[in-house]
Order: C-alpha cells, then structure tokens, then sequence
C-alpha cells in the first residue's frame, strides 16, 4: 500500500495553497504540460479528450441554432490586422510576428492570430452583395496565439485552443438577438453539461472586448472564491463591419451597413471544471463531459471468473451508451482507486468473488464517495441514473458554495471589509463612471467588476463617488 | 429558366479543361476560396462540413484502434526543428519564421509547424522511462504550413488542414505493426467511406518522407489520369527518436532506444473526391460523407398540403437518421435541381400534388440521374438502402476507371508511347537504381513512382538500364 499513498499524498491540500493543489491536480492527472515552445502548452491525451467531448457538445448546441462551421487562415497580414483602430490597439502589443518564408524576407509582416474577426469581415467584404447573401453564421474551432508574459496550465497560455463564432446580419437587432441567444446558448451549456453555476450580464464599457460595442460574459466562481471569465458574446454593431466596408443592397435597391457579432468559449473551461468541482483527491468530472464515466476494477482478480464477469459489466454498460473502461492491471486495488479519483472518474464498480456470489456489484460515486450495491441485472438501468443524479448533484453543491459566497456592500468600509474577510463576490451599486470603477477595484485590492445585472438594485447611491446609480454591479477577484 | 442555364452552364466540361472545370466546381459549389492571406484558403461551410465528416468518421477508426488525440503547439524553435539532420533539410526551406513577439525581437526563431514529429519528440524524450511507459500512441487534428510557390484549392495550399498520428514503441517490429496497421485504416476508410479505389504500397527511396526509414503511400486516381497521394503511413525506425535521445529501460533495466511511426491524411482528400466523382454538373459526393445525404424539393409548392407534406418527409427522413434539407424557397425547380446536382447531394427527392395523391415520392440519384419512385410508408426503410446503393456503385465505376487505366510496359519503347498517348498508370519492373527512376520520369515526360508492388512481377529486367529488376513499380503523373 506504500505506493498507494505516495500517489494520494503527491498532492498538495486545496486549504494549503490553493495555486499549487492546482498545478499538482494538472500534473497528476497528465491533462497538459509546459511544451518547449515557451509559454505553450503540450494538451495531453486526459486534458484533450475533455476538450474533444466539450466540442462535440457544444458543437452540437451551436448547429441546432443554425450555425456552420468554417476554417479560416492561422496567419493574417498586419495591414488587415490594422483596419479597425480600437482593435489593433487591443491586440499588437501581444502578438508574435512572421517575418520571413520560403527563405526571404517578406514586404508585409504577418501575425499569427490572436482572434480573426479582421479575416472574417476580410472575406465578407468580397462575398456579400445583397440581403439575400445574410445572415452569416459562422464558426471555428482553432487556437490563437497570443504573447503572454505569464502563464497559468489552461488558464493563460501564449496558445490556446478555442471556438470564435463570428456572424453579419442585415440589421442590428437581429444581430443583438443573435449576440444574446449564443450568450444563452453558453448558459445552458456550462450549467448543464458542465454542471458549473454561473452568474453573467454585460461587461462595463472598460471590460468589453476591443472593438466591441457590447460584451455578454459568463463568470464561474473558482473554490478559491474568485472569478473565472468562462465565455464571451460581443455585439459589433456596423462600426467594425463599417471599417472593412461591407454593405449590402438592401430590398429597396439601397446601400446598408451590416452588423456583426462573435463569440468564444477556449480551454480556459477546463480550468474551471477542476476548480469548481476538484478536491483534495484530485479531479472530480462532470459525467456529460468525462471521457470515462465508469472504471470496473475487479477485485481478488486472480480469482476463477472475476475477470470474466468484470468485462461482462464493462459489455454490458457500453451496450447502454457508457464510456466505461476496465483496470485489470497488477496493481494494487487502492492504487486503481487513487488513481480513478485522481483522474476524476464520476464512478468506480467494484466486482469481487463475493458480488458475483451474490450476482451484485458496489458503485463507488468520485463526487461524494457514497457506495451503491447493485444488482447486476439492474446495471444497465441503474448506472445511467446514478450518473444523471451525480451530474444535478455536483451542480447543486457547486451552486450553494456559489450562492453563499456572494455578498452585498452599500458603503465602501463594508466592501473593504468583506474583500479583507472573505473569499467571493460582492454585490454593489455603482454609477457608471470607470473613474469610481477603477478606484473601488484599487482599494478592495483588485476587485474588479465582473459583470451587471440588469433589473436588481439593492440601493440608490453609487457605493464609492455616492452619485445617482445606474447599476448593479458584481465585483470579483478574477484569473 | 434562363437563370437555371446560367448556373449549369458557369462550368467549364471535364473533356474541355479539367484544371478549369475542377476550379470551376470549388467555386460554384462554394468549398473554399483564397483568403487575402497569400496562398492560404479560406475553408467555407460546404467544404469544411465535408472535412467534419471526414474527421469524424476517422477519427472512430483510429479510436478503434487504441489512438488518443493530443494537441501541441503552432511553433517550433528552430534548435528544436534542427535536431534530425534529413528532417530539416526537407523541411527548411519552406517553412515560415516567426522573429518577434510581444513587442520584440526574439532570440530564437520560431517556425510555424510544417509537421509535428520534432515536438512529440521532445515530449517523449521527457516523460518516457520505462517500458511501462510504452507504447504511446497518439493523433492530432491541425494546420500545417508550408511556404509553397504555386497553390491550387485544397491540393496544395500554404497552409491545410490534416491529421498527424505519432506514435512511440518499445521495438521495431511493434512499430512497424503499427505503420501498416494505420496504413490499412487508410485505405479502408478512403474505399468504403469515400468510394475512392486505390493502388497502394512502400514509396521508393527518393519518394520517402524526410527522416523516415519507410513510407507507404495510397494513391488515387483522378479522372484526367493523374495520382493523387491521398495519405502516407511512415516507419521511422529509432533513428529519428535517438536523435532526440529518447531511451527507455526495458524489463531487465538495460536502457533501449523507441522507434516511431507516423501518418497523415490531409484535405488534400477533398480534391480526391471532386476528381474522382465529379461531373459536368459538379459535385458527387458519396453518401457516406455527403453534409446533406438528401434534399426535399417540393413541386408545385403553392398549391395546398405540398409544403406540409415535402416537411413532414424531412422529419421522417431524419428520425431514420438520414442527413435531410429542404429547399422551399422561391427558386424554380429546375433552379433547385441545378444546384442539387452543383453541390453533389447524393439524392433529390420531389413531391407534388400527384405524388402526393399517389402516397408517393420521385427520388432521383446524382450519380446516375437515375429516377425511383417510392411510396412514402416505405421511403423510411428504401432511401438508406439506395444511399448505400449509391455508395457500391460510385466505388465501382471508379474501380472500372482505374482498372481500364493502368496499364503494363516492358520496355521503354512501350512506356513512351503510352505515355504519350494514354492517361492513366503505368506497370513497368525496375532494378533499384535512383538514376533509372530519374531517367524514367524525364523520358516519359513526368511517369515518376508512385509506389512499389511487392510480390507482383510481369519480368525480370529493368525497363530502362536492363538490370535485374528488384520491384515492380506503379508510375504516373502526380499532382
């Protein structure tokens, strides 16, 4: 058993240092590593096939709105990069330059993009005429390159890997429409199948993206209490589609501006997955979005017919649609059940000489450790409810640490108090003025407004400049 | 009908202007165009969707065969790129270097990745030790670049869409195993899901990829007689990995080298599909990987109960997990049944007032125009057995082309006149010698080798020098 605890006691306790528990969890579980591209990262086999059933999902969701998918080059020349100010303001200070090819030096600088709406629009400038060729509504799946000075596994890396939806609409209320159902689409998205609660609304004028007119975000709070930016859906208006000169004939015969929309969800989620539902044993996965939702791991296995009967349960749950896998390795069963709640396995079955007496199995649940004896003949039945009731509960627990963990401020000396006293988020009024913004973000020391919720109001009176409010702001500590 | 005219008449005949016509269906079919980035594609919904199916269906296979996918990084230090000498002499003179980041110049350049085998090595050589580490098999779905001269849409661009399998073994003959078996998957998945028949076999010295100890290669051919390689499966020995100092210890703790493999099928594979089954009303795609399988076009649509009823087909179509559109716009018919056939989808099926009066429904074929008139209580069941009708026979016209297309030379007399006067491939023995296969392709004005047939003899000299002949080799024209 001596192996055993050196794999659980490898990682360091979440109440210790919450930073390092993560980086231990990213490691032992082999999701990613540091590749030798500095500030890149290597998306290992465990990390990737996370991703790969958040795409299928979400893909899913997005095609049932009406959305193609496309693909679009990974380099765009700096002139096009240039066309819309506020744009290249936000992104030339962190982009990586190719300067050279086939051997030469080459006359235009190219970067490797950072997000593509200038190649986008690029190519909708040559092909929409008429109001017959809208709507467009497109999206990719691919990786953006951007320089970042620090990096954080699937938190902030130089490469990441992500989806951007990009859509042009004849007007601008359809293309709003369009920013608010993506932005619903990723609610759903994030709350079901990734069994992660969420508050969301506008960003403030100084959060939205460069170029944007309106951002929609979506915040997951992390165990640690602080934000995580989970998705984004920005509405354009015609200013960016303006400056790439798209028009469209309208039905009247008549020159019209178009408006866009795009929209992103990246491998940042994962970070979120492990930081909402992990613990001190590891990871602990959503099973809509766990590539395995069910180990067997025999037991006594040298013993006649364990074995056997083992792989009958991993058939048998595979004929009901269950990514299940099989340990039957040597090693010892504490080490497999170590390594499944390393790996974040939403169940483990445990068969021994003993079950197959009493023609039964024990379902061992990775969220809240509770065992279920199951008749064999029930499995297939069983397993799927189990892993449904898993999926809500996760989302339950996660809801109530969310829940109580928001407070709400009226006076500065509160929300000072609350930012030096507690883990969370703070509600708070607040005037609309990014002067009052920053200041309240400085002395609560880097709460940052998160997102507004329309519609709530819990006083009159901006809480630092004591001005008329215009909004309900959270405010949050964020990754 | 003058509109109809104009869409089928935009393309260019096959006999007339291959080139012209296989640029004409891309662009009418709308699969991609050139981006402003020189020599890179844009991917548009019609050509991306098909390479989503592509992806998916093989993906299932590689899966099946223990694959995991895996992401690594867009750049390559050049240090790293550097490491196996004959890799980076292929490879260098056409790869794209990234010089700043960030705001500044970097010391060491980055390539944008021309091919990934440099970075799974520096994985490897980190985390592999022991034999328990092995064997690693592993995929990625990603972009290449190349800084290629001349690009030509999907066949040779410079950057394209792929996937690169590497895999890592404790021997040389596991690893070899595994070159073939990703070999065979090749050419199962290209014959039964693309309906493409094939030649295939070893690459000749000169033909190998850079670094490998051997290449195997599936050729295809279009339909103006050239080969198209349409996937390639190297064995690269332990050459490659030593150079990257990855060892392991084996069960008697003696340290060993890891030999590798490594594969890729590209969109490149699109344009097979266009040249082997399109006509001179455009795309034919077989059903298999078709975006849309089938197509409802409603005749005489104003007239009561048509629209209800063309609607009504396309869910039962879908329940049965057929791929359906309708087309219910204001187009006329013929409009829709031009366009159908432009974009290849492998059936239509019309349904007006007499149809619907007779319970029935006209579902015309794209391969062989071929109408069949159905009762609609039955079309659940029939239309799946005619799209896999359509898939035999779409796989077997283009296995009577090929076959009808090669042909067998013993001399160079022959093999020139063939050359000169045939389309197709040639069967002619040869002795081994670089220079023979040098001197061959320039007299026979471009027959180079397109793969080695083993076990298959039709004498025993050299077509050119004379020599006893080692291998029968399969020449022809490429793209």
């Amino acid at each position: 058993m001596a192996n055993d605890k050196k794999f659980v006691q490898s990682i360091t306790s979440r109440s210790e240092d919450f930073a390092q528990w993560y980086t231990d969890v990213v490691k032992e579980a082999k999701l990613c590593d540091y590749s030798s591209v500095k500030g890149c990262l290597n998306y290992l086999p465990n990390g990737y096939a996370i991703w790969e059933n958040i795409q299928q999902d979400l893909d899913k969701r997005f095609k049932e709105t009406g959305v193609e998918n496309v693909y679009l080059p990974v380099l765009i020349p700096e002139s096009l990069l240039k066309k819309e100010q506020n744009h290249i303001e936000g992104f030339a200070p962190e982009v990586a330059w190719v300067t050279h090819g086939g051997g030469e030096e080459l006359e235009e600088r190219f970067c490797v993009r950072p997000t593509s709406e200038t190649l986008f629009c690029d190519h909708w400038q040559k092909v929409v005429k008429s109001y017959r060729d809208l709507p467009l509504v497109w999206n990719q799946w691919n990786s953006v390159f951007r320089w970042e000075k620090t990096t954080r596994p699937f938190l902030r890396s130089r490469e990441f890997l992500w989806q951007e939806g990009h859509t042009l609409h004849a007007t601008s209320e359809e293309a709003l429409e369009r920013t608010l159902q993506m932005f619903k689409v990723y609610i759903d998205f994030v709350t079901e199948d990734l069994a992660i609660p969420l508050v969301y609304g506008k960003k403030t004028e100084s959060e939205k993206f460069a170029g944007a007119e309106a951002t929609y975000t979506i915040e997951a709070m992390m165990h640690d209490g602080k934000a995580l930016q989970s998705a984004t859906s920005h509405f354009f208006g015609s200013e960016f589609p303006d400056s790439f000169d798209i028009k469209y004939l309208d039905k009247n015969n008549k020159l019209h501006s178009a408006y866009e929309t795009s929209w992103g969800l990246s491998t940042r989620i994962i970070g979120a997955i492990i930081m909402v539902h992990g613990d001190d044993s590891g990871l602990v996965l959503p099973p809509r979005i766990a590539p395995t939702q069910a180990i067997v791991i025999p037991i006594a296995q040298h013993k006649e017919g364990v074995i056997e009967k083992a792989n009958e349960v991993v058939e048998l749950l595979k004929k009901n649609n269950i990514r299940t896998k099989i340990d039957d390795s040597e090693k010892s069963p504490g080490f497999k059940f170590a390594e499944q709640e390393m790996l974040g396995i939403p169940v483990r079955i445990e068969i021994g000489p003993k079950d197959i007496e009493n023609n039964e199995c024990v379902i061992v649940r990775r969220d809240n450790r509770e065992k279920i004896v199951v008749k064999l003949d029930n499995l297939g039945n069983e397993l799927p409810k189990i892993l449904e009731t898993i999926q809500k509960d996760m989302y339950d627990k996660a809801k109530n640490f969310l829940d109580e963990h928001i407070y709400e401020a009226t006076t500065m000396e509160e929300m000072k108090k609350i930012s030096n006293e507690k883990v969370g988020f703070i509600k708070a009024m607040w005037c609309g003025d990014p002067e009052c913004e920053d200041y309240i973000k400085f002395e609560t020391n880097g709460f940052g407004s998160r997102c507004i919720q329309e519609n709530e109001k819990i006083s009159d009176k901006c809480i630092y400049c004591g001005k008329d409010a215009k909004e309900l702001v959270i405010w949050g500590k964020s990754y």
